[in-house]
């Protein structure tokens, strides 16, 4: 079996037991009330609209690289990325005011419609479609705790595993807040590299892979050269998702490519058109830059901007760089010989992705 | 020593750990980002703001009338739940768009005034510091379940605690929901005390009472008993909490009695109302009842409404009647008589509080 067979079994497993999980959680719902059960149905929905699932890959290759070798037991571990994963998700559409993820409505999106025969105020009906998903996220983040429960390994394990899987949160909401406040800090905010640390890699790449590592009995120096890689190629990962952001094409991502411009996020690529471009260019980019009704004709000229600017192209050189100094850390993390390609493949799947 | 004098002291130690665990976290934020740092503030500005710790009391008292002996190991546990309870207060402040919490501002409000010079348009700027709101409550909902893990207890005993944990979650959200569907769905909501039974019965009662007898290994009767009780005195507390809603002395409940009435929150009293009331009544209450920009005067008709229908006088009996059920179970759960008069305080503060 090659290796991309098995993580296509690997993922089916994980999807799996996510659904199963969810599907108690609907009954349990039920019982309570049938709107309770709506909203776990609209999680349902949205969980399988999309994901890449790439967490759970992460923890699951991590453990088998470092040497695990009961697959069987840890899938609920990594599935419970996959639901606080979501819970981040639908707290950040609403930071981001975004409605659409995976191309279909988000929670708030469907809340929008659902609300809409009983609250005919758009104000008061955005407001309550928000409260919807605020408290799907609270959902989503607690039963991510809840499904690392419900592995079967010894408990001791299961404690050290929430210990990492807690400072993960702690990483990525830290990052979530400068990730916020940069949009209107302007000059003052935190760096979008500090950003990219905190937010991406911490809980993308360095939380399912420590957590991989813990379950595989990983030394210290081994779990130190995890967070290395972790942190590089999380670096990438986000730089990459900030070109998507503004460049990637709308069908592929399943999200909106004028958002980011709209919010007048400052990522890496930004920081470095004002670096590069010339005093009249970025004079016509602040005006469309955080304008809120941008056109597409106007968002069509921010990206002629930034290829102009070489700021995308300084972009996707940073991305080869960070991409190298992963790599650079793979074998001192004592990876199984087995495991390379798939390990390879994730790299690529992280740095390459269109969507 | 007295059971008030054991139990300020036991207060004392909750809190101690409560403070230490916060400002471990606030050393972490401030390593990450200033910025971060200042939102770990404003949480342990909250959390020493106000609060009855009546959760965590529960637990204890649990605990100690069920024959558990090791308080001091379960303390971290007991905290817990008062950093679940400030994560969803802060997130239920969201949504019922209250910026004021124990008689000072709550994070949204805070931060209103915090971006007050970075963010010009107040639209944005509500929408920014009910994003920072989210992102407090989703770091107090993941660390409550982190200090359960610091308790010095078997980690199997730990696994315990947290599923019963997430389910309490579970019910707390699911009342939650159906609480804020109620304000705008008027006839087809669900009934006040389904919403008692999962926003409040369950959260502030059953789950620390159910933690405190797991912990202290009561038998499967037992936790019924603990249960029938719970569900009682919860419908009671939460009839007093919709009381004090709108006839509460805002000096001393710390928080605005005409929220509920802007908010024409469907409680079991102005069920009563329903119930109770002249058409001539109905008409002039539904023309205030509801309304955001009410005036105190109208408020105080309100209120006036409410006492001349009876509705007021006949939730105070049913509270009266839910503390008599749930009295009429205490022989059945076997309460170590020397915690029989803190129970009895336990009780009357739930029900007969000014705040």
């Amino acid at each position: 079996m090659n290796t991309t067979t098995a993580s296509a079994l690997i993922r089916a497993k994980v999807d799996a037991n996510i659904f199963k999980y969810i599907d108690e959680r609907l009954k349990q719902a039920k019982s309570v009330d049938d709107d309770y059960e709506r909203l776990w149905r609209e999680i349902h929905t949205l969980m399988g609209a999309g994901g890449k699932r790439i967490r759970s890959r992460i923890v699951l290759l991590t453990y088998q690289m470092l040497g695990g070798e009961d697959v069987e037991s840890i899938i609920p571990i990594a599935a419970a990325h996959e639901l606080l994963h979501l819970g981040m998700l639908i707290h950040d559409d609403i930071i981001d005011r975004d409605y659409v993820r995976y191309g279909v409505k988000n929670i708030a999106g469907t809340y929008g419609d659902i609300y809409a025969t009983t609250v005919k105020n758009p104000e008061h009906r955005l407001h309550y479609a928000q409260a919807s998903a605020i408290l799907a996220g609270d959902l989503m983040l607690s039963d991510a705790y809840q499904l690392i429960l419900s592995a079967n390994i010894e408990p001791a394990k299961i404690v050290e595993v929430q210990k990492i899987f807690g400072n993960g949160i702690f990483e990525v909401i830290g990052g979530e807040l400068l990730d916020t406040e940069a949009v209107f800090r302007g000059e003052g905010a935190a760096s979008s590299e500090k950003i990219a640390l905190h937010k991406t890699a911490s809980y993308t790449f360095s939380l399912p892979m420590l957590v991989g590592a813990c379950l595989a009995g990983a030394s210290v120096a081994q779990r130190m050269q995890v967070t290395t890689f972790a942190q590089n190629l999380g670096i990438a990962f986000q730089l990459r998702d900030d070109v998507l952001g503004i460049f990637g094409n709308e069908d592929e991502t399943g999200k909106t490519n004028t958002g980011d411009i709209r919010e007048g996020k400052r990522t890496y690529m930004i920081e470095q058109f004002y670096e590069l471009a010339s005093d009249d260019h970025k004079q016509e980019f602040d005006q469309f830059f955080g304008k809120n009704d941008i056109s597409n004709e106007q968002a069509r000229r921010v990206r002629q901007l930034l290829i102009a600017s070489h700021a995308l192209e300084a972009t996707e050189q940073a991305i080869t760089r960070y991409t190298q100094k992963a790599r650079a850390t793979i074998s001192a993390m004592g990876v199984e010989p087995a495991y390379l390609g798939e390990l390879n493949e994730l790299i690529i799947l992280a740095t390459e992705r269109a969507k």
